[in-house]
């Protein structure tokens, strides 16, 4: 009874922010549609697909209502920009993800990647990287501008090191903060420090907004991880177990594997899954059994937590009381997405 | 006797113009060597060699140049950091053009994409598009890193045009002035734009930097398109006929095509040389040899000469006649290295 009353609360806050903020969100959009207009064959249509396909963005969201919190009428149409550009930073990295992956889908539409040849699809994402750039330029800010550009710099260390950091299980839970920080987390912090220098507010909120915005951001991506281990294989989508057969070590892994003796068959076991040679689909599932039974997730789940908690506290400083509970919402959201 | 005292006096300006700036150039070099110190494997060592190898550094010249013409030594730090951003933006592009064309070798020194996988390569050029982006930003100037970020977008047009009009033998030559405005001559008149812009030039010459540089630019693309046709195929390097080869066609081709009936010999020949299928050899040179004795090559020679003459002529406007010099001293060397 309480838990059905706790979810229809969650069901009309989520309404909430849709109800205030749709109209905002969309002119995000359409924003970020006109600067997608490009002249090149069949790119254009793809990547407008991608943007009308929508996605949650959250990130273009959480720039609009850091702003909101402060300076939000006056600094309207500098708020709309650095959202656009946002979600274009963010598209435009998801196109050369891709490109990397090989991945043939993207929010239900064919990828880029699936239809151009590699060189023109790594170009058009440098262009939406320029237009994303663009957008950044035009709020006239240069503190936005910086953040923009170290927040780039912070997505690609990200991306690096996940692709540097492979098949390693010794690694220390710090690079794996690091790692996950710069994939995920640095977006969102760069977010909601831009809405809340556009919008004005003192130094010290903008730090406790883009710390909450950054421990929200690691919370999503290790419940990400989580559910990589946790979903079940016969739904749609990935199988689980998609990282380890990609030697991908998330948090799960890495507690499971301090707490494996060296040598033992679990670590065995371990190193043969992420060694990134092909496995079986049975072995790959008694990993994945192995891992569930050894309380290594739960152990994730309460850093998770953690991260959580911590983050909400900072929400303290947020003078607009209306806006500290639009932006609670967000979190939800955040959280029940990933 | 004529022509050998004017070399000479060519020789002279040239390094006269290394005598002046060669102290600021190193400075622009360490500021791009610092931000290009990566914490991943091999990474750092092979871009540090591209940069180490130097080139000819026309770019970061360019930019120091516009504003040693007006407000120098007051705008100095800001200067070398424009430049050294103009010159990271130009390696960045380098690498993703590496990618694209699977090139082995740069300024002598093995590519990236040679020895780290494509995703890691297109990882590390969007690493070095932050940076860039980065040090435009660090100039505090808003108007600096606007021009910075149109001006990577008109760097990725003219190499998505470049590749989207591969094998078409009947553009407009205003298409071809588009796509090697964006492949060349942008980052060439943003580099002048920034320059000027921080040295607190007038709105008038600023734009005429931006003109002359544009100009040079294009004489410069024109030039190293017909070099394509002429250089000898003994040489060292790429052969002759190396974009023929490629599909891609340039000024001396299309004149070449616009002369030739429809259905005749010639434009079969030229249909099947740039069709992008093997052609042999023998073939390529029997259509090199039709284009050069069709006269063809003059006229792509006067289209670049008519483009350096309007260029030079606009230096006029420059009040400082030592810069203005040096200027024209950066042209010869920017024309004579393509």
């Amino acid at each position: 009874m309480a838990a059905g009353a706790g979810l229809k609360e969650d069901i009309q806050e989520s309404e909430r922010l849709q109800h205030v903020m749709g109209a905002d969100l969309e002119r995000v959009s359409q924003r970020v549609f006109e600067v997608t207009e490009l002249s090149y064959p069949v790119a254009s249509s793809i990547i407008h697909e991608i943007v009308l396909a929508g996605g949650k963005r959250l990130r273009p969201l959480l720039v609009l209502l850091a702003g909101r919190a402060y300076d939000y009428s006056e600094r309207f149409d500098e708020l709309i920009t650095a959202a656009a550009g946002v979600e274009l930073l963010h598209i435009a990295s998801l196109v050369h993800d891709d490109t990397i992956d090989r991945a043939a889908l993207r929010r239900g539409k064919p990828t880029l990647n699936s239809v151009m040849s590699t060189g023109a699809t790594i170009l058009v994402g440098d262009f939406l990287f320029a237009q994303s750039a663009m957008l950044a330029a035009r709020t006239g800010d240069v503190r936005v501008v910086s953040v923009f550009a170290s927040t780039l710099g912070q997505l690609c260390d990200g991306q690096l090191l996940e692709l540097f950091d492979a098949h390693k299980t010794d690694q220390q839970i710090e690079t794996y903060i690091r790692r996950i920080y710069g994939k995920t987390a640095s977006l969102f912090a760069g977010a909601a420090e831009m809405g809340a220098v556009l919008g004005r507010a003192p130094e010290s909120d903008i730090q406790q907004l883009r710390q909450f915005a950054s421990e929200i951001g690691l919370a999503f991506q290790i419940q990400d991880d989580i559910f990589d281990l946790t979903r079940d294989s016969e739904g749609l989508g990935k199988p689980a177990g998609n990282d380890l057969r990609q030697g991908t070590v998330t948090l799960p892994t890495l507690l499971f594997a301090q707490r494996t003796a060296s040598g033992s068959a679990d670590a065995r076991l371990l190193d043969h899954v992420v060694s990134g040679d092909d496995v079986a689909d049975d072995v790959v599932d008694e990993l994945i059994d192995r891992i569930r039974s050894s309380g290594a997730i739960d152990d994730a789940r309460a850093e998770a937590q953690q991260y959580q908690t911590l983050a909400r506290e900072r929400l303290a400083v947020v003078p607009h009381a209306d806006t500290r509970d639009l932006l609670g919402s967000w979190a939800d959201q955040a959280l029940a997405s990933a």
